[in-house]
């Protein structure tokens, strides 16, 4: 099994009202000079290795974690060190 | 200004629900072994550079941005390159 770390955040221009919110929470709070906040997803998975991992991981973003149309994605593979 | 990556997950032991939802969803397409599925937050924001920046990030995260009862939250700061 290999860790998955998937990345999801919107797409510019795509309007981020969870993003405006918490900007505003920051400034209502007396926090200054805070700006563009976007509030994206950070997915964790175990995933079988072996061939055709990137396809398979590629394939659950498009279909299920991520919205092509509105959000980016990335993702990145940690593989435990085996000593 | 400096980007600030901020990423929040759930404590060990503490149910989630959306990252069960999202595990059992995976299985029902037909993706095998994918485990312990956790879904986080993963907040980009752009904050003033200078004195202090490490405590007022911990104090955004620790104030509005995670809540330390239930979350971990970790962060990075990116400074752009300047040449």
């Amino acid at each position: 099994m290999v860790n998955v770390h998937v990345y999801i955040t919107l797409k510019e221009g795509v309007l981020d009202p969870q993003g405006k919110a918490v900007e505003h929470s920051l400034t209502a709070l007396g926090y200054e000079g805070v700006e563009e906040v976007n509030v994206g997803k950070w997915i964790q998975l175990k995933v079988e290795d072996g061939e055709g991992l990137d396809a398979r991981i590629t394939a659950m973003c498009e279909q299920l974690l991520a919205n092509p149309v509105i959000e980016n994605y990335s993702y990145k593979v940690e593989r435990e060190a085996t000593v």
